[in-house]
């Protein structure tokens, strides 16, 4: 099981986005998707932490879930001198590799607290590798459970189309998927006409990777410029806005990928359900609110070219925030494998999370 | 006049989309830009035709004073046959070549009034000219009277920022631009900080054109992706939406790039301005509301590759609607160069176009 942490009909849950070997963590190339499916071996924490640095591995769950090879793999190739130390200073390298998702820290804190537990190299190597698997099964379990308790607030008596952004899938996480994993659940109960998928600019997740994923299991899709949004919620098809989460806030404020906020606006607009799916470790209740995030600028190149083809005047002014924050106010319900909170504020958040 | 329908200070009115010389019309290739500059010579109704249909020349006002110029070029070029009949074919063909901009259809019909005056092929040839260089002329005056119209009504005490969306500058209309010429006469008056530019998928007018535009008259532009905008316009900076149109209809439904509705709905959530600027060709007042306006949809291999490189899983089924509509109850200002309607409606419509 540690050299494999997905069930043997991984099928079912969709494609995945690394592949944990003991000594070695594999990882898919994301940023070659869909034209290339390119598998990078790392085995140390420098290159883990590079990989999430430069998106090779993304999406909130994932990054998370790698950091945690990422320690595991430190302590299994630790030298001879000063592990303990070798250990924390892969911790912290991790930990600098993305600002804004929190499952990144939280995964983190959680192999903290078994390293500190251990007292020779060898039992870190160990136990290390086994939480880092416990970390991956945990989530792929909670995608699971959440899938469960989104349809029940959806409860769709026929079939109904849904929009989504970004890609919440099973490249984004453990296995199965947020947002795309309750996408799934419909498609297994027939319950799902279409999923709109919003291309997601800059980086191009919902064209690359959300529709790559749902064409491979077969599940209708349709592709959009993101500023065709609103046309398609106008049409009045779309019943649900279904999207993950990078950080949640103690009030449920919700930061995620660059364009979320106006689906939330526009969706609201339309008298659409605006959900959020995230696992629980994704909650920080330690930030009051949305404006304590730190928000990820990223470099302009990545809204001036595609694959080094510039699109703009060379050297042209960016504005080029990776996520932006929905405030709970505009968000009917946040789905987590511990239940739901609807119509978010901080009493409700409390009551599950507190 | 006729060789060069701009006046002599044309860089003060930006750059120009194309150059008449009497017997052919010279086209800036507007898919190249900014990487090239390339300049495409028609000599016929046809080649104009292909030009607007393949987007080497856009945005309504200029499709609309490509036609006319298409249509003088029948008239200079015609057999010595039934120059009557191939005038007539030129315009059904200029006619058929894009649906939902209707100064496309305003210009041919001036044209056609003048041609059904006409009793020889010279004189035709003639007066066609001289129509379609006032039709671009007058389209400049149009912007220019425009900009000082908007400027009335947002009548800013201290320099503003404003948001924008596709191109509607000098590349997109016969000279200075719509929206865009209401933000250069802002830059003129030192009334401006910054424009932020949405790039504007799936064609990028805004990366590829407004910004080239904006950065060679040297008035400060930030591009960003168009998911950005909402974040954008939470930050409180952006005093003023401002768009173009391609058909506006009697009950003041705007119908323009694919995106506006969208920021029409955020501007009108965040509480921002959100002004349409347009020549009075493009009111439609045949049709009722924005219902009735016939929405083009392109290829979806506009979104699903840029330049020939794959950016989607091969085949996708995409939807990829050029405009939306926008109601008139999300816009604050119709501005055209024979006044403005505020709060638009079928009364405030019929007021002014009537």
């Amino acid at each position: 099981m540690a050299n494999s942490p997905l069930p043997p009909s991984s099928r079912a849950i969709g494609t995945v986005a690394m592949r944990w070997h003991g000594a070695s963590l594999e990882l898919l190339d994301q940023r070659l998707l869909p034209m290339e499916e390119h598998w990078i071996t790392v085995e140390g924490a420098s290159g883990v932490s590079q990989c999430i640095r430069d998106m090779v591995v993304r999406g909130a769950p994932a990054i998370g879930i790698s950091a945690a090879y990422g320690v595991a793999l430190a302590a299994r190739h630790a030298g001879g001198g000063d592990w303990k130390a070798e250990i924390k200073q892969a911790i912290r390298e991790l930990a600098a590799s993305r600002p804004t998702a929190v499952n990144l820290f939280w995964a983190l804190q959680r192999m903290e607290r078994v390293f500190h537990k251990c007292h020779s190299l060898d039992e870190a190597s160990k136990r290390l590798a086994a939480e880092a698997v416990t970390i991956h099964e945990d989530d792929l379990a909670a995608n699971l459970a959440m899938a469960g308790n989104a349809l029940e607030v959806m409860h769709p008596e026929a079939p109904i189309s849904v929009l989504t952004h970004c890609n919440t899938g099973a490249l984004a996480t453990g296995g199965y998927g947020t947002a795309l994993g309750v996408i799934r659940r419909l498609h297994e109960k027939n319950l799902l006409t279409m999923v709109y998928a919003d291309e997601t600019r800059p980086w191009l997740q919902g064209s690359r990777l959300t529709a790559w994923e749902l064409a491979q299991d077969s599940i209708p899709v349709t592709l959009n410029a993101d500023g065709a949004a609103a046309a398609i919620l106008a049409q009045g098809d779309v019943r649900w806005v279904v999207v993950g989460a990078d950080r949640i806030t103690a009030n449920g404020d919700v930061a995620n990928k660059i364009g979320t906020y106006s689906l939330a606006v526009l969706a609201r607009h339309h008298k659409v359900g605006f959900m959020v799916v995230a696992p629980s470790s994704t909650i920080d209740m330690s930030l009051a609110a949305g404006t304590d995030i730190p928000i990820e600028e990223r470099d302009g190149s990545e809204v001036r070219e595609i694959r080094g083809i510039p699109l703009a005047p060379e050297g042209i002014k960016v504005f080029n925030p990776v996520f932006d924050v929905t405030p709970a106010s505009l968000i009917d319900a946040i789905v987590t494998e511990k239940g739901v909170v609807h119509n978010p504020n901080i009493t409700g958040m409390r009551d599950l999370f507190g």
